[in-house]
């Protein structure tokens, strides 16, 4: 285990070519585990339950990771207001609380730790650039006075946004990571990915790609597109992807918001591990190199990232103590019929089944193509009312 | 909270009409989380990574269960040093160890302690009733010195070690549960859930029931014939279900071990927490009321089965505070098509699709048709080599 | 081509051990070719259109069929006039008509001509035996006129019925089949199979077996429970069966009619020509030597039964001089990989797409569990008027 | 029924702004009814089984079909006499029987007779220009002697080949449509549709659309891009579609041919009425004005169109008297659940079941990527050999 201290920044080990792992969503995990709200998604576990969210970090640590993110999703303060949220804590004590967790568990391995920050209600709901980027900045604060060691603005489904927070960020002087909840169709305003990932490395990014809202390879598509672009544009970065653990096959520009899965019915589009090894080669031969997860990782998706690049890292995770590699711990299974299962032949080949009969393979997504300035995306501080959600209802009862 | 001490035992309270909310199953939760190795699926983590083990109890008994099985599962001897499993710790240190992070987090809150035991390597490769009840009395040792407040003998696939396991739990006076795992084709030997169930009840166990192997709606409906054949025999029992939380439409009577998913593919056939209440309803219906869960149950899936059951027990679980009841907390979310979700009617009407186009419904199940005794399931201390397993890639496949 | 007048009869090549093969389903082909109405499913066109029926009659010959069956399904009178049915032509003109072409394709080839009877809305009505066994009197007198080889007591619920209709049928002294549409499940009365077949051959049948309602594999599996029984019975018998082309995994006790699908969606259950030899393959090592098909069967099934079992009688269909066997045709493809698809191997493996993602695999059954005698299934001559289908939509969706 | 010789032709008709219906495939269909070999896919029962082809003509002029196309698809000499196939009648043989069998139906109706030429080995093969046209003329001196109405080229993949035939075509005088067998990739060259559509019009085309390869509203979705670019160029035409009836959702640029499941697994994709009665109000509302089908349809497909359109046409087809609008005919159904489904609502919002749980719901295609002049596209006239074959298999498994 690296000395504490002695630890190379994000962009000395991409300069190197390292792969750098990532870590899964927290917001989804401890959703399942019982410490997050689904409807605000707010971080107030970080105060409220230390102990949920260091466990997180510490199994994530362990399957590979090599950031610890703060758990500070969602926590600016108009988010944290928005819509009847009620919590017991202020956003600057959920800031710092997570910092120090993050820091924790970093310090216990080879792992750094990265401040971020995501899209506003403030920006959608037309507020001005001046706005939105005092939001940043209050954010920022709690992270500079930590001293995390990078800076991450993801989730923007708009790329003006994050320009603006890749502009708060950088200066700073902290390594700087931006990445948009896009697939290859672009942006909320229909900018083409090429053209994000130029603007944003132009604002100061080190590193540009996606995260949340697809899959693994239609992200690795994305930023496919993306690197194109920035190349051809002349510039020069670092790429990254953070895709969901779900299938999103069906999915239209704003991905699995939209589907009428989402949040409580994704279960039957989980990626497997096998999956993910394929995910995290894919990833690597289209030279992506900062690679890891969003909504849906389990710690063992992460160590499936790290299993798969092992022969790159020259080494498997501390957690890869507990699994054997393609299958193989199945060579102690008690039934004969399972020890044949113990082979990468036969997991790579496998199809598996859905388990559910009566239900389709892909749905139709939602969306009302609605965007930012749109009436229906003003958000406000008091809880939806009984009369604000029934022509919500009415609504989509007719597109069903 | 309850003050410690005062607890109401199992019996008590299933006398007195209560349900009972057990918890998820720890081994495949923990693989997930990096610390029990698929194939061998021992716990040493009780010993090794206790926080790990505490916080994954902590998540249950927040999401509403009642009892807190110790993290023994597959904890005798000869299953530890089976086929070259090696581990750092003995079968002792692990059942105490686990006996103390379930007594401690029980002591957090309205919760007992089971001590577990399971069928045994020694009964597949046809040792004697008396050495197999040997090896259970060895684990029952740990649980008498801990003090357990009941004693679960489960996942068995054979009636007759279910019942030599049960001889030797109701010795010890505590009150015992015995569950099978086996659906309603009945055990390996084609005993029928009917005639199982007499026999434990006959052998001394006070609830019955089923455990893994099978999704819950076929779990309830083999309880249902359990229950059915005890009344009819004029004797008493209460009854319980821990099924899976993976979809098994495909099963035969071995249950999941038998699909090609198992276990490392299963993720499409994971339950919804809706699908969750209404199998808590389904089980409450049908007058089971010690109802928890197995493989694949995570803590939001235990959550589910308390709310749905919230009026018949008059509270919710405290992990609901972080769950609006059928979607309401998307009432909080920022796009309007999201808050048209925020309703029970919404969810419980969806069927969700899997993502996976390129993917069947259901599988064709493995399984040689061999049971205890067979040459094919003889046990060995050392690990299964190659020239071993080349005849089972074989034989499987030529099945495919 | 065997000269007409020479031809042995159906008992006489059963007896010899030779398969005989049955033709498909008029009523669902001539459907589809605009010739017949769905809902009364009158077989008018024979009258009506008899180059209609002829075509249909010359291309299961030419596919393999041994047996013309005149398309008198539901050609009683008490059927003809069901419901508002309004017809040109009368119930003995139609089945006049239908012998009529039976006999000129017959002729053309090595065919035989069956007459057949098929259950009445009189026994459903609950009229008497006495009036019942009056009806198919009333078709028989036209099947004895016009000289048919074969009698066949098809498509009955409810073996009572059968029984009466094999009576008056054997009373001629011809030879009489009989074929309920029935699974595994037994009659709508919950008489087995077993005991379902051992009346018909009591009754006088010479060839009892299932035809309609289940798939061909379901089929199959229902004429093995009759075999045995018939056997066990210490009777004699030959065995039939003519099963539906459709899959219908998801069907409860009354088959493919309460498939929500029923009639008009069922096209991707339709079963391809390799699933039809394999149907072949298995009725023949199950012992069944009257092999056809019913509703859904296109005479390409039927020419892909002869195929599968061209070894077994010595020859291929006429038809088959426009089909390569096992896709050989196929070496003749302008493509290269089109032609790599041209061989055994490759069609019996392909599991094909449905290529509807946003459908299930299964349905869940109607079926209201009324059978004869219920008042929901009193029949009358009049249309069925708006309010009397008022209350059978409403319950209709409030099941779904 | 119109007087013969009082018709109005094609364009007089869709210049009036009336829909015409086409007729569907007659290859497909024939092939089911015996009288087509899959693999070379010629024409010659229109020589040899003359009462099979009448049949089919009649059965989609009584589902409503206002234009009888000649079966002589492939029948260019080049294509007869392609690997091995063996005919008994020459080219002009079969060109001449198709013609008059067109007539002889057609006369007993309001219909046209539609003289067509398809996609030929020669331009595969990469014969010159003079010698492509040189096969073309060759059918047309039939169509001019048989004096047909109209003139189709139909089943071109490259838009090049497409316009020699137009050229060659339109020198007759008579109206000319022009179909090529692309998706909204475009043909396989990739020029787009709209391009391709444009430079049909240029070569002569009167009525430009697409025909086969992709399921009814992709070829929709094509049209509309086609008539776009036409109407953009400031150039006119009518529009017409005849498209597959089988669901392609996963098709690439070429096709239905690409599907693993071509041509003897395609049955799980077969649209049914209420899907056609879809495509046909979709085409109508896309002002696609010539409306019929191609592989895959049969008469009820035809009827289906015929019926949605039946309001904007003023009536509806014969074959609509044994056919209850939108399942009406069910009210005359036996069981009431069945009764139950005699209406719109019903099956419209059917999403029918594949009964097929062990089968994906997408496939993955084919296609190696070669197109026009790639050595493994070049043609022969003797029957491809084993040795031709072996590297093929290899291929294609190596794929799978």
């Amino acid at each position: 285990m690296a000395p504490v201290g002695s630890k190379r920044g994000v962009l000395e080990r991409l300069n190197a070519g390292e792969v750098v792992i990532g870590d899964g969503g927290f917001v989804f995990a401890l959703e399942k585990r019982g410490y997050v709200k689904a409807g605000p998604w707010t971080p107030e576990a970080a105060a409220e339950h230390p102990e949920a969210v260091r466990q997180l970090h510490r199994e994530f640590l362990r399957a590979g990771s090599n950031v610890m993110q703060t758990f500070t999703f969602y926590a600016s303060d108009d988010k944290l207001e928005n819509r009847g949220n009620k919590l017991s804590f202020t956003g600057q004590q959920i800031n710092e609380a997570a910092c120090d967790l993050a820091r924790e568990v970093a310090n216990e391995g080879d792992a750094l730790v990265a401040g971020g920050v995501s899209q506003t209600p403030s920006y959608l709901s037309c507020k001005s650039e001046e706005e939105v980027k005092k939001t940043f900045k209050k954010q920022l604060d709690v992270f500079i006075k930590k001293n995390v060691d990078l800076l991450i603005a993801e989730y923007f489904e708009h790329v003006e946004e994050a320009e603006w927070a890749v502009q708060v960020l950088k200066a700073t002087g902290k390594p700087v990571a931006a990445t948009l909840c896009i697939g290859p169709d672009g942006d909320m305003h229909g900018v083409t990915p090429g053209e994000c990932a130029v603007r944003l490395v132009k604002a100061g990014a080190d590193i540009v790609g996606v995260n949340c809202h697809f899959d693994p390879l239609t992200c690795v598509k994305t930023v496919v597109m993306m690197k194109a672009a920035v190349e051809k544009a002349g510039l020069k970065a670092h790429y990254m992807t953070q895709p969901l653990a779900y299938h999103t096959p069906d999915c239209s520009c704003q991905g699995f918001i939209d589907l009428p899965e989402f949040p409580f019915a994704l279960e039957p589009r989980i990626l497997t591990r096998w999956e993910m090894q394929q995910y995290a080669r894919e990833a690597y031969k289209a030279g992506i190199r900062y690679i890891g997860g969003c909504c849906g990782f389990e710690p063992y998706h992460i160590r499936a990232v790290a299993e798969e690049l092992s022969a790159e890292r020259g080494f498997l995770p501390e957690a890869s103590q507990k699994h054997g590699l393609w299958g193989s711990g199945l060579e102690m299974h008690t039934k004969p019929w399972v020890r044949a299962r113990a082979r990468r032949d036969y997991w790579e080949k496998l199809k598996p089944a859905s388990g559910r009969p009566l239900c389709p393979s892909m749905s139709t997504p939602d969306g009302w193509g609605v965007t930012r300035g749109h009436a229906a995306l003003m958000q406000q501080k008091e809880a939806t009312t009984a009369e604000q959600l029934r022509p919500l209802f009415q609504q989509a009862d007719a597109k069903h």
